[in-house]
C-alpha cells in the first residue's frame, strides 16, 4: 500500500458543523474502515480527551463510522498498530507534539502513515505532516522535546492561512512576515492553506483540492498562488 | 539600585515613526545614558543585526543618545557590564531567546535589569521580561533550549494583545482562546499588553501605561479589564 491521507487545514468552517465540508471526501476515503483511532492530544481551548473525542464521535457517526480515543487504550503503540484508519484533531500543535513523543509514537504514526493506513489530520493534525511544526499558529503552551514531526509531505504547512488585512492597525506580524522570518533560518518550503483547502496524499502524488488556491513560500522567493488541483508532489 | 524598566507592547503604533509614540518617556528613562546598548538578536522579517541597529539609532538620535549594537563586541558579557543602558527591539521571541543563551547572556542580562540599569523592551524583548515566553504569537523558527526568561515581572507578557474580531469569520484561535489553552498547563497570569500601553518597573512597582485598558488572564478565572495606571505587583 501507499500513502493515503487527508491534510486539511480547519476541520470546521465558518457557520458550519464540525468536519462538516469534509464529510463527503471523508467517506470515500475512509470507506473500508468501520472504526477510526482518533488522537485527541491537541485539545482545543484545553477540553478533555473524552469531550473532544465525543465531539468527533458525533460526526463521524453521520458518515456511519464508529469513533475511539487514543487515551481509551492501555498501548497506545499498539493501538496504532491495529487501526484501521487514524484521526489527529487540531488544538495546540505544541501540545500534540509533546504528546507524541513522550508517548513514543511519533515514529509509528509516521510508519504506519506511509504504509498506507488512511490518515486524516486538521489544522494542528495536519501541521505534524510536514517536516517540522515550525510554522505553526500556535502558542508555545508546552515545551516539546523537538520541532520535528511526521515528515509525509516534502514541505512545511501554514494551516488556517491568512492573508494580511490591509485595513488592519495592528502592528503585529501578518503571516507572511512571520513565514519569511522562517526563511530568514530554514530552506523547507511553506504551503499557506487557506481554510476550505486540503491535500489530497495519495502515493507520491500530492493534491491541491477544495475552493481556493493556496499560498507557496519559498526561500528567498516571492510568493506564488497555487490553484486548486496542482501537485505538490515535486515541490523541495 | 533597583529595577528601572519600560516594558512595551510594540515599538510602532499604526501611522507613526519607530518608537515615536515612547520618545518622551524614553528620554527621561535613560537621562542619564549617553549610550544605549541595543540587542537586535530578534530581527523583525529577518533584518540583519547592522539594519536594525540603524533603525535604532536614527530614532534614539531624537533624544540625543547614541546607540551600539551587541554585535559590534567582541564579548557580549562585558558589552552588558558595561551599558548605561539597554533596549531589547521586537521580531521573533524564539530566535532572540535562543541568541540570548547560545551567548550565555540570559542570566546576566537579568542580573543586569535586576540590578537598576535602564531597560527597555518592546515586543519580543519584552516578552523576555515575563517569566516564560510561552505567551508569544510568534513562530517557532528556531528550536531555543529553553522557554525560561528573564522573569523580572512575576507574570507573562501577550504583546500585540488583539481582542477578538466578532466579525471574523476565520476559524483560526482568537488570542484569547491561545491564553486559555496556556492556563490548561500553566498557573503563570498573564497580562494581554495593547498596543500603545507599557509597564514601567521602578523598584517593586509595576505601573500599566498608556492610554488603553490591558486583559489580565488568570488560571480557572474570567479574564478582566485593568486599568491604565494601576499597579500589577502584586500579581502572582
Amino acid at each position: 500500500m501507499s500513502k493515503n491521507a487527508i491534510i486539511a487545514s480547519t476541520s470546521t468552517l465558518h457557520g458550519g458543523d464540525y468536519l462538516e465540508y469534509l464529510l463527503p471526501e471523508l467517506g470515500i476515503h475512509f470507506k473500508n474502515c468501520k472504526t477510526i483511532l482518533f488522537i485527541p492530544f491537541a485539545r482545543p481551548s484545553g477540553i478533555t480527551h473524552e469531550e473532544y473525542t465525543k465531539k468527533v464521535a458525533v460526526a463521524f457517526a453521520k458518515i456511519g463510522k464508529e469513533v475511539n480515543g487514543i487515551h481509551e487504550f492501555d498501548d497506545y503503540s499498539t493501538a496504532i498498530k491495529n487501526a484501521e484508519g487514524i484521526f489527529t484533531g487540531g488544538g495546540n500543535t505544541f501540545l500534540l507534539v509533546a504528546q507524541l513523543y513522550e508517548n513514543k509514537i511519533m515514529n509509528l504514526l509516521a510508519e504506519m502513515v506511509q504504509s498506507g493506513i488512511p490518515y486524516l489530520g486538521t489544522s494542528a493534525g495536519s501541521n505534524i505532516c510536514g517536516l517540522t511544526m515550525q510554522t505553526t499558529n500556535d502558542m508555545p503552551i508546552v515545551y516539546p522535546p523537538s520541532f520535528k514531526t511526521l515528515g509525509l509531505i516534502p514541505f512545511n504547512l501554514n494551516p488556517h492561512y491568512l492573508d494580511a488585512d490591509v485595513q488592519s492597525k495592528h502592528m503585529g506580524e501578518t503571516r507572511e512576515t512571520r513565514i519569511k522570518e522562517f526563511h530568514s533560518f530554514n530552506s523547507i518550503p511553506v504551503l499557506g492553506l487557506r481554510e476550505g483547502s486540503w491535500l489530497e496524499v495519495k502515493g507520491d502524488t500530492i493534491l491541491l483540492k477544495g475552493n481556493l488556491s493556496a499560498r507557496l513560500f519559498l526561500q528567498n522567493q516571492i510568493p506564488e498562488e497555487i490553484v486548486s488541483g496542482s501537485d505538490l508532489s515535486l515541490l523541495k
